[in-house]
């Protein structure tokens, strides 16, 4: 067990990595209510092409079946229902499936042991039957319908969609109804043979708990499965262009107000720490130039173009990287004009050593405060070691920047063509 | 739709009654990732004794069948699993029974509609068949043994029963092996007529919500299902004698370390903001005398009978009231000894007027970082309007409160013959 101390932010990360090649990280809160215990597998809806560790040729599995995998995580040969065995022991729990990472975790206030076994024991003993399989298909086609119809969801993945020509990012997250058709039990073993061994899989717990006696319970119940250490797994992704896919697109459903989201592509794809230097100098700027105390978001909320929760983030990671901004808006091409004009004056001026400041303080201020949320700490932690970069390492980051580097960031970054738009209307 | 304003928090509750009597709140939190929402009824493991609106006679049901109540309600005509319909909207959901409340709970970061349908729907329709209420009955056993081989909870609750003599609050929330027999589906629809009427409940949602939004969705819900009218349940509960039941209790059982709880027993019973008052005076009070920066803490720390997780609480209701110390240590009854003297010393010259603002200090700075929290707001807000009293209230009454008030306050508290003590020794 090793102890990797970030002493600015008086925070430890216990780590060890098992014969196995899993992770281990407890990273102990005193006074936390809850215990937050997430394991993880470096491995989404992108991950569509690679190659099995011990075969030759590349393998291309169809669309979505990485959140297929997760649904079907839930089935046990015993006919145990997990959610209730958490239940049982006070525990809420969950999963999910992103771009890169399958996740599943719980949240508990007592019986860490029991819920921390469940957690290994249900997600490495995988059930899938023909008639599972074909059971799930109806539940999960409901469910891309459910996302189809979500306007919210629409403009986000029209978006996404519009930023890239080829790369696997651009595949809903749970496949279409048409591919989910093509998954069968073999693919799906496959699948989880590859992706689901301990050496591509991590667990993070944090909570007022204990890292020796939470790494010796890993360890017992690691060391009672069998495992062959398995090689690095080959992934195969195609060259993504540098030009966006299209510059907009429209799109009408049964809503009252229009939905706005527009974004840059990012072709930067710094690692470890510079990506974090990257990420921040980026989202610094953008806090600057369009948060909620920005001169530009206060011009557009006086003119009544944008309400609250209108807002921006930026995804950076080794596979993609671009800027997003949206919410609702009653004349979205407005917002477009407002918000260009802005950047564009941005880029020629920079920002001032005052906005800069102001956006680095609340920054950093929101940063403090998620380390008080042991749900955040466990996934941010998660994110950022599976991109091969020390989340703790943000806070540090961000006080060592400078306002020369956002500006210069922001000119690489708002590139006005590598803009994307994507606009659901009223029908 | 009522807007219960507290200024000085820069917080407001949005209240409505409707017509089938059902308390809805909701708390809008601007910027709040998660959204909370708890579906509550004023009832539990102590409401063992009550008269049905419209019989004239009292009704004593079996122990435990609160929280067997609340194992029942996953149970679905149509066969469908709660917790994956709420998993698949993103959501985690979960329910607990304790001594006064029954709540049934999610928390979600999107389809905060779907999920709040569903969390209504599912409490408000009831299926309890003489076979799912027998084949519930081994797993609430199991339930049962598993917190009786918890050398935790042993040592909590021989302390709670040490404490009170008659009073229902010495009955496991869960019951025994022996009086869930008792329970069968006809007393269980008596008890979910009686206490899951909606004009004993309560709704209260937290988050990035609009509330008229979320008003407008439960009154519709409402509105499509048929309550009549209910009358005030009348509960009758036993009078409790003052003196404790037993001063002190030991068991045994398989740990490595011994586990202490001990506690005093309070009859005083304020009412509304008079509660909050001397539950806040009583809580600075102790924070001072034995929290963790307090020289008492640090003595029994320093000297190695204590470690960092050795805490207190003072819970104080309606219907009973009490604090509670403990943890583990190798030497119980050291602790009790250098407590007991300490203590005697506070009653004779009172906390210092340091120690009481660096008390208070430290515990408006927890309720401040408790509104940070979706969770935290939903349960504290739902356990004060259960019993008559507004949360909001508590950062005011503490920046109000007096030295004078709180070594009154102790003085009344700290009785030594109302003390009770719990130790669970290494067999």
């Amino acid at each position: 067990m090793r102890e990797i101390r970030n002493e600015q932010l008086k925070l430890s990360a216990f780590h060890d990595q098992l014969d196995n090649g899993l992770d281990v990280y407890v990273i102990p809160r005193e006074g936390f209510k809850q215990t937050y215990a997430m394991f993880s597998t470096k491995y989404g809806s992108i991950d569509r092409e690679f190659v099995v560790p011990g075969e030759s040729e590349p393998t291309i599995v169809p669309d979505g079946i990485a959140h297929f995998l997760e649904h079907k995580m839930f089935e046990q040969e015993n006919g145990e229902d997990v959610f209730k065995t958490f239940a049982r022991y006070g525990a809420m729990s969950n999963a999910f499936t992103s771009f890169d990472t399958t996740a599943y975790l719980f949240s508990s206030t007592d019986f860490l042991d029991e819920n921390l076994t469940t957690l290994l024991n249900y997600v490495q003993e995988p059930f899938f039957t023909d008639e599972n399989v074909e059971k799930e298909k109806g539940i999960i086609e409901q469910e891309i319908r459910m996302y189809d119809d979500d306007p919210n969801w629409r403009v986000y993945f029209n978006l996404i969609e519009g930023m890239y020509q080829v790369h696997p990012i651009a595949i809903d997250i749970a496949g279409t109804v048409e591919t989910i058709q093509q998954i069968d039990k073999d693919t799906l073993y496959k699948c989880y043979n590859t992706f689901y061994h301990p050496s591509n899989m991590s667990v993070v717990v944090v909570g007022d708990c204990d890292p020796a006696h939470v790494h010796a319970l890993i360890r017992e119940n690691q060391a009672g499965k069998k495992f062959q250490r398995q090689p690095e797994i080959e992934r195969i992704f195609p060259d993504e262009p540098t030009p966006v896919r299209r510059a907009r697109h429209e799109e009408r459903m049964l809503i009252s107000m229009p939905k706005l989201q527009f974004g840059y592509k990012d072709m930067s794809r710094p690692t470890g720490k510079d990506m974090i230097i990257n990420e921040y100098a980026t989202s610094i700027g953008l806090e600057a130039l369009i948060g909620k105390s920005s001169a530009l978001f206060n011009k557009m909320y006086e003119e009544g173009i944008v309400d609250k929760r209108f807002g921006w983030s930026y995804d950076a990671t080794p596979r993609f990287a671009h800027s997003l901004f949206g919410g609702n808006s009653k004349d979205p091409d407005r917002v477009l004009q407002v918000v260009e004009a802005a950047f564009a004056e941005a880029l020629q001026n920079g920002i001032s050593e005052a906005d800069f400041n102001r956006a680095r303080n609340k920054m950093i201020g929101q940063m403090v405060s998620t380390l008080d949320s042991a749900r955040a700490i466990a996934r941010h932690f998660t994110t950022y070691t599976f991109r091969n970069a020390d989340f703790f390492d943000i806070i540090d980051v961000m006080e060592n920047l400078t306002l020369e580097q956002v500006n210069q960031r922001l000119r690489e970054h708002l590139v006005p063509e590598m803009l994307t738009v994507s606009i659901v209307l009223p029908k």
